[in-house]
């Protein structure tokens, strides 16, 4: 027999204490969403093959975990798809979008879903990155008005405020933005629909690479010196505050967008109502985000004073309908679940469950059944007072066992011998 | 494209009313071990081969999904192992042997832990067989005495009797025997060790095929007569109640058993304190348990009226020392996760989180912005407030939205024009 004591590389052990903080958070997020009727589902880890090669998932798709067919054996010569119809998933929505297809007819429209699971990426294994981690979703579908935005928002930032404010952490930023305000732009400065995906790509920078850095990345992907000239005067007077009304009223041309900047508007001064104080709502003109199902709305919240999003989403009114061949309107958000239990745990989280009395009963061998008896009866009756308590052997090295336990939080740490009166 | 809706074959998608009573039992699960000092802790889906392959799976190990390697192309020729090293785990105790051996420096002593989580079985598909369903374990690592078997016990018949007590059921019966008398009756009676897998495996029919079915499915599988004979001459005078004490005392020699009957007394005696009152714990010299890696104690848990075990488990002192090489006692039990949740939802479970408010805003159309705000801070006062808010577009077909979030326990549905009082 020959075992391996690691886990399988890229995946992790998780320890009592990082369980406690992952499962505290998870209870937080899941009674938050509960508040605003999201309602939970859960969709199996693997996934039809066709379902995860549909050119949703993006990058991602290179990074399938694929898994081979019961009871075949590897034989020699077999064809892929002899061998292997179904691989894990590598986010939660695809699976979200099979499964509004497949239930449809039993789920209420809206539909409002919190989705917690984990997802699974044949990554190449480095700082930071998993080959399987926790993602968790919120989406509501079937709901085309901004109420659903304004609902994801509203939830979203009351879950984090809820959470990072018992590290003291009170204030994010919510960047919104539409991917019709960035076509209208890139359009109106001149670029060819072909080309915008390049022009997403090097505004998506803008934060790292400056203004002169996009206009360079711009002409390396072959655009024109005038469009790119043009495209970046359009955010030279934007101000962070300014409103997406008052920026598409000075830059874009107002039949292009209809109402956009309007919904933004609203959606922001709606969700200014609901959040609390230290959340800070900005239009953002140079959010991008990735996926390109992207329809409409985008979002992305940080913490102030770190430079990545714990959470981002959009409207993707498109997918379902690529799915069930009925359409239905969507929007979501994406949990960075990994991130913020990371950022708690830099922030020395402390369980507010540690003011709980716990109690340690170390039982001597030659106690006799008696003694044993009696500390379990007690041990019952410390329980029903509310108290955590663990009754287990005294051993050897008792002293050693005694400060790990204290180190737990067990403030009554008791050695019982055969004459200990309880 | 050609995407699927239905799930990969065997597996589920969650009702959201499911999850609801599943996230219910979870947590139940959760809270009442924590009072018994269990900790949870997490392991990969993923495991190496190796592991899986150990023969302490048993026949789960023929059950096995495989995982292709990252970046491998099924190419033509390659042999099993380049393509692929390691699967989906069938179980949560191979995984929980190999954290052990892995984490042991980090961990209390003993450990106490709770693992919660999915395992993948290639299964053949049929009615209440999943390929891919949640289990749920608690052991203790490190304990060798009685006292990991009680506070196992204890802590298992106080999660059932409050997840039960729900839906009005509270009676159930731990049957309790031991490895070792197992062995010394097959031994008193005649039979050769290498005959004693046979002989188990006819006992632990007895319940459904009784005496004569147990004699003859000994025969068949080769045994004389004499032996089988005296074997179930030994069973002949057991009455339900009585002590392993007086059993064995009956029907064993002493010598071999040493304190075993002694110590499934004193678990009784002491458990007995710990349980509710409909908690009945017998004595039951034909309870076998398939898994070969059990040692010493093994014990199953009944609903009175249901002829299936809901829990089980059982002591395994040699597992985790062929994954360490370091021997460490050890005892579990592994909790029937899915069955629960199917008897509750048999029984008319009930959320008891229904008597919650539930608040519906259903906002026509043309309500308007000013509104829709007016709408939004409304429903954030009646969270402050602890009610469970929805705010959603009113729909055209309004009579079925209202019946079907009426029927999701929202007791209060206002629709909201552009003149109506909040």
């Amino acid at each position: 027999m020959n075992f391996i004591t690691t886990p399988v590389k890229g995946m992790s052990d998780i320890l009592p204490a990082d369980m406690k903080l992952r499962e505290h958070v998870l209870r937080l997020i899941r009674d938050t969403y509960a508040t605003y009727g999201f309602e939970e589902i859960a969709t199996p880890s693997m996934e039809h093959i066709e379902n995860l090669s549909g050119r949703i998932g993006g990058e991602n798709e290179k990074l399938i975990f694929r898994v081979l067919k019961r009871g075949r054996e590897l034989e020699k010569g077999l064809e892929t798809g002899e061998l292997s119809d179904c691989g894990m998933r590598y986010d939660l929505t695809v699976p979200l979008a099979r499964y509004y297809s497949n239930l449809k007819n039993q789920l209420p429209t809206p539909l409002k879903a919190l989705q917690i699971g984990n997802v699974w990426r044949a990554d190449k294994p480095q700082k930071g990155r998993f080959r399987q981690f926790t993602q968790c979703d919120i989406d509501i579908i079937g709901d085309s008005s901004v109420m659903a935005e304004i609902e994801l928002i509203a939830a979203t930032c009351g879950m984090l405020t809820r959470i990072f404010g018992e590290v003291g952490v009170t204030d994010f930023t919510v960047h919104i933005n539409d991917r019709r305000i960035l076509k209208a732009m890139a359009q109106g400065a001149g670029f060819a629909p072909e080309q915008f995906d390049d022009v997403f790509i090097a505004l998506d920078k803008m934060d790292k690479i400056g203004p002169e850095g996009v206009r360079e990345s711009l002409l390396k992907s072959g655009c024109e010196e005038a469009a790119a000239d043009s495209y970046l005067a359009m955010f030279d007077g934007f101000v962070s505050g300014e409103s997406a009304g008052d920026f598409c009223g000075r830059v874009c041309e107002g039949e292009l967008l209809a109402d956009v900047p309007a919904q933004i508007d609203l959606i922001m001064n709606s969700a200014a109502g609901m959040t609390a104080p230290g959340v800070h709502l900005l239009f953002d003109p140079t959010l991008v985000r990735g996926m390109s199902y992207y329809t409409g709305t985008i979002f992305e919240i940080t913490i102030d004073g770190y430079n990545f999003s714990i959470a981002g989403g959009g409207r993707y009114d498109e997918m379902i309908g690529r799915f069930s061949g009925q359409q239905a309107p969507a929007c979501g958000f994406s949990i960075g679940f990994e991130r913020i239990v990371t950022i708690l745990k830099d922030l020395d989280w402390k369980d507010p469950e540690a003011g709980r009395e716990k109690i340690a009963y170390l039982v001597d061998e030659k106690a006799g059944s008696e003694k044993i008896m009696e500390v379990f009866a007690r041990a019952s009756r410390d329980r029903e007072e509310g108290a955590v308590v663990s009754v287990q052997p005294l051993r050897k090295n008792a002293k050693f066992q005694v400060e790990s336990l204290e180190k737990n939080g067990y403030g009554r740490v008791r050695k019982v011998y055969a004459d200990t009166e309880l």
